[in-house]
């Protein structure tokens, strides 16, 4: 296995490839593979193709190149690693690079497709970050602080700060291992958490107030027009985070959020609690997801989606 | 030191007394060292002269006995040992009980006033949860799942989940041996998070509607009136947490919320992240708290402390 590091020693020039739509466990665990693997004299790049998220560039700062500027520049590798990348469409405008090199998929979602010459696939772990952390520690890499933040940052966001049900004992020895290389929490705190613009608080306050509850209290569903995002200077990315608040409300076990992407096309998001499964209500309307998450999209004005789609989807869960 | 079993053998009948307003971590505490103690063969009792919230009761149900109940039943105690407690005061009624007995002592704030006959301070423990994790471990006292999920409710809630900056290697490598044991945390999750009343979830979104922000928006103020709680079926308890939401908002670097407790007295609570010290400002009226969050009152109406208060605070304080 390239766990172990005289084949890893076969590659010179090593391209680390996060998922498009970035978020803090590809980034971190990127960063922390990134330094490792020049700690131990390869020549890396983290090459992306999309925009790294204001709150986790303390991470990555200094350390990202852009998929237009490494093919200006006219880099090759040996090798290319797709990290925390569940199947190689993520790859999109890079796959250019691994179109000539040997590619190693790091993942550890269980949708995961096992594309790539060599996998390393862990679905017990619940954050790729756990993984890197296990590849530094087989390779003799020095955890510094650096890294320690990185790998912090992977494991903190895809864990929900450790609330979510893939945490175990292990994530939990792991950050404790972490904090004691010595970690900035406070600057990742205030980069992670203090750090919701203005228009997205308050996006999400007037959602809340004019929530839509079903069955006794235990659906409850928003919506957010076009018109709404305008008044409120806010952008439809702003509505990460929604759902889940919303989920949060005594007695809710299904949540709904409809968002109007423009005149003709509604995508419908769902999330549930414990035994609610949202997946087979998307099945039926030909999207996907999993038991506590999915969703699909609608074609049509945002109030025919209100008239129609909210009272089917409403009966087909019975709670 | 108690930590010794053959000393806590000298007492038979035990009360297990959690501070006044209790949260989770006086009461997954004082309910794991209750566990703890039965194990070894004690009679204990965990005596509240307090209700428990609805989040936590999910940990304490069936092993809380109210201070009415045990002075009418006449219980009597060799040990009382007062649970993540400060200072004294907050025994209130149950000091009945310590005036005859041996005092205990066991806290981790910096506040703690060192009373009692005895005493077992850790500043350095993110939670009491944690010291009482190390004093069963020291008894020889088998972890069972019903004890390790009281010290996990202890734990998370007192860090934030993990997010606070009391969050050491040590809570995590102790949740991980938790976990280890056998703990449902989603149950814990569906008690703690998936619990906000729709009352407290329409206040917060009507405050955050409402925020009135200084200094390039680095100051935010929000105020409850009792005609908004009225408006809203809500009452003052439900702004917990409030301040902490301001506090997210990209750029906040203090958060002042008025609280109109009645038509003559404000509450006014202040947050802030990093080096901002809102203590002083606190002092200055007469209030007093940490660096990072502190309060005061004033006497008056709502409009005369919003009018006066307001600027005095936000000038004090030189962001």
């Amino acid at each position: 296995m390239i766990k172990n590091k005289t084949i890893l020693n076969k590659f010179n020039a090593i391209a680390i490839l996060p998922h498009t739509m970035p978020d803090g466990d590809t980034i971190g665990s990127s960063v922390a593979l990134f330094l490792g693997l020049k700690q131990l004299g390869h020549k890396a790049y983290i090459i992306i193709d999309d925009q790294i998220p204001d709150e986790i560039k303390c991470i990555s700062d200094g350390h990202i190149t852009s998929v237009n500027e490494a093919k200006n520049t006219g880099l090759t590798f040996d090798l290319c690693i797709s990290v925390d990348m569940s199947d190689n469409e993520r790859l999109r405008e890079r796959q250019f690079f691994a179109d000539t090199a040997k590619l190693w998929n790091i993942d550890h979602h269980q949708t995961n497709t096992y594309f790539g010459d060599l996998t390393l696939v862990d679905t017990a772990a619940s954050a790729t970050g756990e993984i890197i952390f296990g590849l530094l520690h087989a390779w003799g890499v020095t955890l510094t602080s650096e890294i320690a933040e990185a790998l912090y940052v992977a494991i903190v966001t895809d864990t929900g700060s450790f609330k979510y049900q893939n945490t175990t004992a292990t994530t939990h020895r792991i950050v404790a291992d972490l904090l004691e290389v010595g970690i900035d929490t406070e600057k990742i705190s205030r980069s992670l958490y203090h750090n919701e613009p203005q228009s997205k608080i308050q996006l999400h306050a007037v959602c809340m107030q004019d929530l839509a509850f079903y069955q006794n209290g235990k659906v409850a569903v928003a919506v957010v027009s076009q018109a709404l995002l305008k008044a409120h200077a806010a952008n439809m990315l702003e509505t990460d985070g929604l759902v889940e608040k919303i989920r949060d409300i005594r007695g809710v076990e299904m949540v709904v959020l409809l968002k109007e992407i423009n005149d003709s096309e509604i995508k419908i998001s769902m999330r549930s609690i414990g035994a609610v499964d949202v997946s087979s209500v998307a099945q039926s309307f030909g999207g996907g997801g999993h038991k506590n998450a999915a969703g699909f999209s609608v074609k049509g004005s945002l109030q025919l989606a209100i008239d129609t789609v909210v009272n089917e989807v409403v009966e087909k869960v019975i709670l």
